[in-house]
């Protein structure tokens, strides 16, 4: 209730009685405990709107700019310069701190004074063709110096040569983005559209970490102090030299050696992107070699995260984390740039409140990440580190890497909490796109990308990993999602967008071709940043534990479906799904029960909304196992896992899922379902756990 | 600040202002949001005191005549009708709900038709001496049935031969009760004195459970539900017969074996209780063979845990912990039955403050554990089915097995959190000591068995395992204690009291030797009861880190210590503790920082209190390693663990301390000492991450 004063003035014209009122007022007043001013009063009237109203798209595009003139790969002083460059604009921003904190972790360079390349060897020995060493580099960016070419982090060295006549297994993989992949019909190689040119070349890192950070330090930050394993026992570091190239080198290079034709635009996904030295030579009569030429050194380097804090008002041990990376391969014109510039708009936005007096209820911690293009190493070493701080106080993570990797439509990957609330709040924004002027972010959304599961809701994914959510999803159990602008899916088959990691991945890139008026990029930042806000703000957490209920029926009707296709074996070997079916029901009914007994709080009683607000925080925690799935032990998520077949999707139950992944081909078929009936029996015991921490607690 | 009406009775005499002030103080109370009740009003004074003075000694003394009277082996009809005695008792005591909580375990009981036994056979084959199959029953017991004869549960079946002459390897291992471990000197083998009779034989499980729980479902609890292993893939069995016998039995096989002179009770430890039958005879001449016959069998078996509530007033999502297990080998005159019986008066006395209008702060959960006699299953199962709960709202685990193990002086294990509450409740306790008649349980346990480290102090040992806390502590991490009366270890050299786990422990055992007047139980009661009392009542959850940070230090000089006896190799492998120490070090003035902020917060702000109480309950979790320690992944206590070579011990820095263990013996020294180096660096990053749960929050 808020406090009346016209109770007060009623009893104006008796002075003496007035007084008397008074002094009892006033004790009755202050023989009661304090509590918090209210988030009502004046100063933090409108914060909601004026925080959105304060996001300029000419912001976002001068950080693009600002960000973009220079090369910002982790572990180089340039990537470090940007940092203190952002620690500093946030403490003149106004948040409470920004710090820099360090990690020494494994990175890896090409060679200076050797490059990586590939041959072709007549029968004679010589060097018939060789790839190109570097790529060509966009107009403006000549003399720009520290363009590294591009390269496999953490190949290792070597020079396997391969004769096809010989081969009996791969000695080395050499990638190459094929136009099938990587270039849209009808539309010019970049400077002129924004197709890969046939000269540039996907950088990336070729770890299989499964989300362990720093390949020498797993589970453990990468401190000085810390114990490093060596490198060659390091975690998911591939045995063979890896090498990528672009489509004019693999044309040659294909031909050169008679394998398939030479690859041009007009195929349709007639080749991988991984193209394996082994097979494809198999069927030749060449006397030809290919000899690999990697000396991409690894060393451990030091990166650097900024961490800047905004201390909420009346939890401060609740944090909100919103968080992206700062390094890229190259200039990062999109990846991640078009992220960090709207992150430092977001961070802007919210110091102008503050400066103004305002306070979230909530703490918000903002992350500027490091080395996420090795591994995710920057995020993964800061939650290790702060793991256990996390795990009791992290309310949610929002990440914010890219902003845009298409310009047709929105994009959400998050969990099944947070639904609600991105409806909600995409209904607040107004579409950027053509043609939608009058309607909402929502309204272009839905009619976009209608969910294929139901199509009066606008899609959202599934979490799966590729950028730094990962730890704080995968491994804490933190509620966490992402939103950027995307490609129409049903158009571009391309994955990521043509350019992804190469040198022309610039500015102009943005502004030419994905986002002249950076509309896109605003609108983005504003619903970032409505999330930020409503998760630290709200005095109710705004997760709804219904739509993760209504989620797990799906995923559970979907794993079964699966199972069903060896209905034979499902009977054989006595495998059933009714506990997890009757878990997710409990589920669904405990969700339910939560949620009237929240309308119902007193929410004048701070512990009564506290206590509630922990079990809304800790559910997502309640899908942690500490045991982790099979063979991943840092991604302990039961519900969701990143893809073991594609590291950007996420997968649903994905013990149950991987236990059945071709099962049919496994040699003892009774441990094989052995297996599947064990991954059940732990999803519908986490599932049940799950819904047992949303009952009352006493 | 409390409510006073005192200001109100100073205006009787002018009742017109009266009239006024009472609106105006009551408008200015209603008018200020609702908090509840405080704790100090008429009805809650004095609980404090109230609930230890309702504490009696024949009360207890009542309950262990009642509760001894059969056997209650885990899984037996006996067992599961006293759960639903203790359960409704619970619920007429006034506790808000008392339920039972079953799983379906892995037990292990001996053949019904084939008894087990070891054999002395000549060379004709012939069996020439068995041990006897069953202890002869004490007096006043001879009719009770189903007394289960001395066994080790999860033996496998076997009837190994062993001749002396060829053996390489044990086949199977015979366990007896030496004298010189297992009798006092002068004192008669019950019933005419406390010491084992040479028929008895001590009963056990013999599994190697590291923490797991049930054997067949490691890290989930044991439902209708739940995958299984199979038995001969369940954890930590056994794999050759293992049988108990009395050192009657012992002699005559010693003898008949050529083996050592026969034992009597003047032997000083000149055996041990492991009688391994391989080194054993390889001295001997004999022609004879030694048979075992065992043939126990293991089944799943429904096993029932009890557990009461008496929910929090203030916040209910806050837990104490008390439980101590209800399964005896025999009639657990002693184990665990003086705690059981504590357990059910500890339980009456609050349920008569509740029943008076009390409640406490936070939520007190009451348990009764089955199978604690097979491993811990009972109080491990429950554990790892409320595991999430637990970890976001558990403040402390206390525990209450056996309230005696001896009658000299008090014994306490627990956290060192613990240590200034259990120094100042003991301050509080008379000492039932003769002696000490006007004397505190802290004056006389501090004479009777002063700390090594400062004799200024009484002794307080680590915990280790053998009893319920176990998953509690050393799995989630609940700050964890146990106190208990114990023998003096300076005078009593047998381990626990001489008649543990035989048919001899009985209501006359205690109520003739060792606690006639059942003072000393009652002042376990009330020790127990002040505990949890103090846990579930105070404003601030009464933890001290400050202690944490002493003993920090302590455990860090000594593994330090240790260490050194390598001189050499700490330089040669550049092994340094500076890491740990200077974690420490940060941990501590994290303490004291945390400590000096702690007195300033204002009392009156229930978040502000909040905020802080949940760094204190959290810091135990902060030791935590969700990676486990080597080989033993339910052990995830950092700072403590069993020791890896007597499980009832604790160890500290236990991951430090099994690396370096036989050290000098391993082949490969490098990678010996790459794992000690690699076991400093994890402690001393789970320190340094403990001390920044300390630090202020945002």
């Amino acid at each position: 209730m808020a406090r009346s004063w016209a109770a007060v003035r009623t009893w104006l014209g008796c002075p003496g009685l007035l007084g008397c009122f008074l002094l009892g007022f006033l004790m009755g007043w202050f023989t009661k405990p304090n509590e918090p001013p209210p988030s009502t009063s004046d100063m933090y009237e409108n914060v909601r709107q004026k925080l959105v109203d304060e996001m300029k798209a000419e912001n976002i595009k001068q950080f693009l700019r600002s960000f973009t003139k220079l090369p910002h790969l982790a572990g180089t002083e340039q990537n470090f310069l940007l940092a203190k460059q952002i620690q500093g604009q946030w403490k003149e921003f106004g948040l409470d701190s920004a710090e820099l904190v360090h990690y020494d972790v494994l990175l890896s360079y090409p060679n200076e004074t050797q490059p990586n390349y590939i041959s072709v060897i007549d029968d004679q020995g010589n060097e018939i063709f060789n790839t190109s060493s570097f790529e060509p580099p966009p107009r403006g960016y000549e003399n720009v110096t520290d363009i590294l070419p591009p390269y496999n982090a953490f190949s290792p060295q070597g020079m396997p040569e391969v004769k096809n006549a010989i081969l009996a297994g791969a000695q080395g993989i050499i990638l190459y983005s094929d136009p099938a992949d990587y270039c849209a019909p009808g539309v010019d190689p970049y400077p002129d559209g924004w197709n890969l040119p046939g000269g540039g070349a996907q950088r990336g890192n070729v770890l299989n970490l499964n989300g362990a950070g720093d390949p020498l330090t797993p589970g453990y930050p990468a401190k000085e102090y810390t114990f490093r394993y060596k490198v060659n026992e390091g975690v998911g570091i591939p045995k063979i030299p890896v090498h990528p190239i672009g489509y004019h080198d693999a044309e040659v290079l294909l031909r050169a050696m008679g394998g398939p034709a030479a690859p041009d635009s007009s195929w349709k996904g007639s080749l991988n992107v991984s193209y394996n030295i082994g097979p494809g030579f198999a069927d030749s009569s060449s006397t030809r070699k290919v000899r690999m030429h990697v000396h991409s050194n690894s060393k451990i380097t030091r990166i650097y995260n900024v961490i800047g804090v905004l201390r909420g008002a009346v939890e401060p041990d609740r944090y909100i984390i919103f968080g992206g990376h700062r390094d890229s391969w190259v200039f990062g014109g999109i990846d991640p740039t078009t992220g960090a510039a709207v992150l430092q708009e977001v961070v802007r936005s919210f110091g102008k409140m503050k400066m103004e007096g305002w306070r979230p209820k909530r703490t918000i911690i903002f992350a500027s990440w490091d080395a996420e293009e090795f591994g995710l190493l920057g995020s993964t070493e800061w939650a290790e580190e702060n793991a256990r701080v996390l795990q009791e106080r992290a309310v949610a993570y929002i990440n914010t890497d890219s902003s845009i990797e298409g310009n047709y439509t929105l994009r959400v990957d998050c969990t099944p909490l947070l639904y609600r609330l991105v409806y909600n709040l995409t209904k607040e924004i107004s579409s950027p796109d053509e043609g939608y002027e009058k309607k909402s972010l929502y309204e272009s959304w839905l009619e976009k990308d209608p969910a294929p599961e139901n199509n009066s809701y606008p899609r959202i994914n599934k979490l799966g990993s590729g950028s730094d959510f990962e730890a704080y999803f995968q491994r804490l159990g933190i509620a966490s999602g992402r939103v950027r602008y995307t490609k129409n899916r049903k158009a571009d088959k391309f994955s990521n967008y043509p350019v992804y990691h190469t040198v022309y991945e610039t500015f102009e890139l943005v502004e030419k071709f994905y986002d002249p008026t950076f509309k896109k990029q605003l609108t983005i930042a504003k619903l970032r940043g409505k999330l930020v806000y409503e998760l630290a703000d709200s005095q109710i957490i705004p997760f709804d534990c219904r739509d993760y209920g209504e989620a797990l029926k799906g995923y559970s009707n979907r794993i079964y479906k699966l199972a069903k296709k060896h209905e034979e074996q499902l009977k054989t070997y006595k495998v059933s799904f009714d506990p997890l079916f009757s878990a997710v029901v409990n589920f669904s009914e405990a969700a339910a029960e939560f949620h009237r007994r929240l309308e119902k709080v007193d929410k004048k009683d701070p512990l009564a909304v506290r206590i509630m607000n922990d079990q809304l925080m800790f559910i997502e925690r309640a899908f942690i196992d500490p045991l982790g799935l099979p063979g991943r032990k840092f991604y302990r998520h039961v519900i969701f896992a990143p893809s073991s077949h594609n590291k950007y999707a996420g997968e649903s139950f994905p013990g149950i899922y991987d236990a059945l992944f071709d099962i049919e081909s496994k040699a003892d078929q009774q441990e094989a379902w052995e297996e599947v009936k064990r991954q059940i029996s732990i999803a519908a015991f986490t599932v049940q756990a799950a819904a047992g921490t949303l009952k009352e607690v006493a």
